[in-house]
């Protein structure tokens, strides 16, 4: 994919880790096909997971009565939002490819990169009403799960203790 | 249950939210019926969602490899876990039952709560191999998810755009 760009989200706490290693792999392989690569490295930037009035800089629109969702999708038109998100999005928004790479927590994501999605995908910026999906803010990006496990394959099948992985 | 002893994880940053009225309506009919409540109000604890070294207080096992299922386990076993997990982890030891209420974040729990499932059921005290689910560390204790969506209720329908809740 030479001249498209690569965002990595990463939340790994050991860079000798075998997600480490899996992110400095994707990153050689995208480098020498011609990608030019963005690291969000989470642990590293020590970013922030919860989602709280701080994500808004200056007034709020109803500060008696708090809204995330409706306060950050003002914030977001107005160009209020706080610094760290506004950076991840502009990584978002020249990314092509967006990758996650993580163990998966509980079968899902670490509360850290849980946090850069709750608070990054705002709304206005990365989905709205109506138009989601194939018509949605984030069409013709692609992104791609890269994760690891604590347990066997045969835990994560259909019929075994947690179910299909494909489904969760 | 009269005598029982409830544990209430709340994530709403606002008192006044639905969320809020949920919980405090909880906290209402259960007090009549005889339980014990306990609230972990994790935006008002400002609790932290990121599973790190921090969470070990004192030596690692292997400082230049961290892996954080493997220390914190050991540090549970050696009772060096951090403060703020151990208080988390008093509260279920001797709840009968746990709700959670929290806004429906991405499909998921918010990352603040998301961080609390990560951080507090460390393996050794939630649960062990083998002996999962029934036969696991947990048993006996109710759980009670209790949560709001921003959307209709056809969108989380089998049929509907974001599939059926109750298989996420």
């Amino acid at each position: 994919m030479p001249g498209k760009n690569v965002l990595i989200v990463y939340a790994h706490q050991e860079p000798k880790s075998m997600n480490g290693s899996l992110k400095n792999i994707a990153v050689d392989v995208l480098q020498k096909q011609g990608c030019s690569i963005i690291i969000s490295d989470l642990y590293s930037m020590n970013f922030n997971a919860a989602a709280t009035r701080n994500d808004i800089t200056g007034e709020l629109c109803n500060p008696q009565h708090f809204r995330y969702g409706a306060e950050t999708m003002e914030a977001f038109k107005k160009g209020v939002l706080c610094e760290d998100i506004l950076k991840e999005q502009e990584k978002v928004k020249v990314a092509d490819l967006i990758i996650f790479q993580f163990p998966l927590y509980w079968y899902s994501f670490p509360a850290i990169m849980k946090g850069w999605i709750d608070r990054v995908f705002v709304q206005g910026f990365a989905f709205d009403f109506p138009g989601c999906y194939d018509t949605g803010l984030l069409k013709d990006k692609l992104a791609l799960l890269s994760f690891t496990t604590g347990g066997t394959e045969e835990m994560f099948s259909k019929d075994g203790m947690r179910g299909d992985i494909r489904m969760a």
